[in-house]
């Protein structure tokens, strides 16, 4: 495997690849991979000639007061795992590599972002497009991989690829969860031993929501009482939106039960996608 | 030559040279070729091995009032022309193969767009990134050729293509003029056969700037004195800003010295752009 940290060198090993046809897949992270990044590569890994995983804790969408500084890194054991699952190259640029200069041309998220975790993290949206659409041009990829869990992040680069025709397909992964049904998350290290055990609480109340759409009951009452009573953390949000054009009312195709909850160090999401046309 | 209307055929077309991994070189051109469109095919056809040339009056580039509708067209003429030059491929998408659905993201160009013809076209430019992103994802071009009459779309775009990493290179092309010194335009068109004897005022006021310039004088009124003498146009802005930034003060680097001009029908700009240090 190779590590490249310069566009340079990326773009390079990209015009190798290209030369000799070989599709590239395409895993972009913020690193500390877990289980649901390495089921994604090994998607990849599966679909194309080649893989690339990149790694960059992109300060562009974090906001001010929230844990860029201290986001989780493990650059040697990220190393090891994402060569064990096949990757071909692991991207790790510097934040100058990739933000040499201030932009002048700007990419806005629509009213996609203004629901869900856009509500609370205002301009966060704007900073994964602005990565992403780099990365995409960086990687020349043919797919790239997002997991299911940013719900909100995989509707809105869904948007951007088909409202700007980008060469590239974007595959969907399923989230990836511990046994006892918490959504694997880079940011699970900063929940206490108490949060932790009271964590799979979100994916229970996922589950008692989606039953109460099922059975044609508003979903979002249950879920928060279930939070509510068993778990410390305060509820950010309980939405159920049309996927992915993430509005209301939703309609008759695909929907999305979404949930975010503020533990003490850690602000946790989770959802489930609900297919109603199985319903109705 | 091949005449494409779809983005499905055009990128099927795309694939196809990848594979055999030709070069493609890409013109954007609004129609109703001129010389120096022209010229532009003719300089990527040296420089790639295959050529496309796309034909779209943009609607998201026209503000309400302006030309849209009456922006001229001649797709028999600009076919033979186009395949006269040396083009692979000519497309030729409609309004609604290029825009099936209402965007979510959006593109907006930063304060390099506030100067020149963007103070008075609002929006103007945002359209052309929007348009030129789709074209550039859709043609996956190695090398793009723009015009440097259009000077701040030229500049705006370097900074689209810098900004967020596109795999594509921006080659210049020189304004190609009249044997009097006017800059060919679609929009010349447009000029009543007075107009059309007052135009080359522009370019001589451009000349006699640059002297002004070249002599440490200030070009702007010298250039307002002689575009008032000798047209019965109005002079919607003459200005003289660093380039590519588009600011002032000038610096020691290259500096745009551009005029626009409303006549009745048309409205023409032009530029010289000055190498600063060859003075200093």
């Amino acid at each position: 495997m190779n590590v490249i940290e310069t566009k340079q060198g990326l773009k390079c090993w990209v015009a190798t690849m290209k030369q000799d046809n070989r599709s590239i897949g395409f895993v972009p992270t913020m690193g500390f991979l877990h289980e649901g990044h390495l089921s994604l590569i090994r998607q990849a890994r599966k679909e194309n000639d080649v893989v690339i995983v990149s790694i960059f804790v992109n300060p562009a969408q974090f906001g001010p007061g929230e844990d860029f500084e201290r986001y989780p890194r493990d650059l040697p054991k990220d190393t090891a795992l994402a060569e064990s699952v096949g990757a071909d190259v692991l991207f790790v640029p510097s934040a100058e590599e990739m933000y040499p200069a201030e932009a002048q041309v700007t990419l806005t998220a629509g009213p996609q972002a203004d629901r869900l975790c856009g509500r609370s993290r205002p301009g966060h949206f704007d900073g994964v497009l602005k990565v992403v659409t780099k990365l995409f041009h960086l990687t020349e990829a043919d797919r790239a991989y997002f997991g299911q869990k940013d719900a909100q992040q995989l509707a809105i680069i869904e948007s951007l690829v088909r409202d700007f025709d980008f060469p590239v397909e974007i595959r969907r992964g399923a989230t990836v969860r511990e046994e006892d049904g918490l959504a694997k998350s880079s940011r699970n290290v900063y929940l206490s031993p108490e949060e932790r055990s009271e964590a799979p609480a979100i994916h229970e109340a996922l589950r008692l929501g989606r039953e109460a759409t099922l059975s044609g009951r508003d979903p979002v009452p249950v879920m928060a009482d279930h939070i509510e009573r068993h778990t410390s953390g305060t509820i950010d949000y309980i939405e159920f939106l049309s996927y992915p054009e993430l509005t209301e009312p939703i309609g008759s195709g695909e929907a999305v039960l979404a949930v975010a909850v503020q533990f003490e160090k850690a602000r946790l999401i989770d959802n489930v996608i609900l297919n109603l046309k199985e319903k109705y």
